[in-house]
């Protein structure tokens, strides 16, 4: 497995083997790696000839009061896991060389960053879209991988390859679970076991609006307030939102009558979560 | 001389070039061609096995109260001229394709667009940027080239590439002129013959700067001074902004110590001329 720091050498390496013929996939991580990064390689790895994966923190999608310094960060258990995909070539770039003196563009999806994370995070979005389009350019990938876990971020990356015009494929993956429920997060390790319990409220709250809606349950209200319910029920969780949208453009909905994506955001101690799930009506 | 609409189709035919080992260049176009186009176009077939040109009225570099709809267009007049370089194919897309409905991702360079022209045409460089972003993703060039008479342009650009890593040189030429010194420009066919005469007051007051900066002049107050008398002596002639400033960054400067730019803007009748001449000190 290859470890490449240099933006310039990881260019090189893609456009070379680009000119072999080869099928690169790229799988963008801020590294802390858990099993949902890893069902990502391997779908990568059975989908490409070449699979590339990135670790980098990257700080334009932190908040000036988020938790930038502490992400957890360890590369060489990074490397121990990709090896065993195995991920044939790694790109983890300093910041710095990223991010040169005087960078000043900026790529930003408008309308589907405006709500939900985007509301609470100002400017998150737009440092993922630079960085994602940024890591296209450097790793120039044919396929690129991205879970569902991060549903916003997965509508707004497929949007700017649309405008775009990125000849790369997205290929959205479904979020893994630990097997209580938990959407596996590298954010969970700053979870203590108090914490770990009170967090399962989120999956619990998307459970109970599945249910409903199984049951034919379709007014948006509804479906929310039932997961809502859920998540404060428990002690020591602070909702930030519980919302039904359309699964495609994020827009409001009144009614669940096409794809929605019921999305919740809490925090859990000190420690921001995220999860979702997409209820499918059946079409008549 | 191929011609293609479809952005998809120019990503194929871009995409087999470069698997069969070709190198492309790009030069972006937004159509009615002037020598100074040619001029880009020449130095690509010099430097590039495939020659591909763009062709596009920009919808989203157009302000409001701006000449859009009156901007000049003869794509018959344009693949003859390109015919004679030769262009290898000439990508000329419809709006709509380029724009799908709920497009909403920009590309922007933010610090280097601030001031000059970005002034007067606020959200004009955004839309620059971004369908050259486009561009770029869609004709897969190795090199583009673009005129210093878009100077403020070329620097963002410049900026863009670096910032986002994207693959492509960018080669800048220089400005092509009248013989009576006349920056060429597709908009110089909107001006009567009086206001023909009253618009050579623009490479007039440049030259004037030029004189004064090689007699030893080096504050910008004097030499912008030196420039817009050159304007002001003009009836007919609305000076928008003479600067002085650094050739890189675009920062203002005190003195030319370093390579700067000398950029005027001006309205001569209805139309909206820019020009600028670089002046570089000897190093010593």
């Amino acid at each position: 497995m290859k470890i490449i720091e240099s933006p310039a050498e990881m260019q090189r390496f893609a456009e070379t083997a680009r000119l072999r013929g080869e099928k690169i996939a790229l799988v963008p991580t801020m590294g802390y790696l858990h099993e949902g990064h890893l069902s990502l390689m391997r779908e990568g790895r059975r989908r490409a000839s070449v699979l590339a994966a990135s670790v980098f923190v990257n700080p334009t999608q932190f908040g000036p009061r988020e938790d930038l310094a502490s992400y957890p960060r360890d590369l060489q258990r990074d490397c121990r896991l990709m090896e065993t995909v195995p991920v044939d070539v790694v790109f983890a770039p300093r910041p710095e060389s990223m991010y040169l003196a005087g960078a000043q563009t900026w790529v930003e999806v408008t309308e589907l960053t405006r709500g939900l994370c985007g509301a609470a995070r100002p400017g998150h979005f737009r440092g993922v879209t630079t960085v994602v389009a940024k890591l296209f350019n450097i790793v120039k990938p044919h396929l690129a991988l991205f879970g569902a876990k991060d549903y916003q971020q997965l509508c707004a990356i497929r949007q700017m390859v649309r405008d775009l015009n990125f000849d790369v494929e997205i290929v959205p993956m479904p979020t893994v679970r630990e097997d209580d429920g938990l959407a596996m997060s590298s954010r969970n390790t700053y979870l203590s076991p108090a914490e770990r319990t009170a967090a399962l409220s989120l999956s619990r709250g998307l459970e109970a609006a599945r249910r409903a809606f199984v049951r034919g349950e379709r007014s948006s209200t509804v479906l929310a307030a039932a997961a809502r319910r859920e998540l404060e029920r428990e002690q020591g969780v602070g909702v930030e939102y519980v919302e039904v949208r359309d699964a495609i453009s994020l827009q409001e909905i009144a009614a669940v009558s096409a794809p929605a994506v019921v999305a919740v955001a809490a925090r859990v101690g000190g420690t921001r979560l995220i999860d979702n799930i997409v209820l499918e009506p059946v079409p008549k």
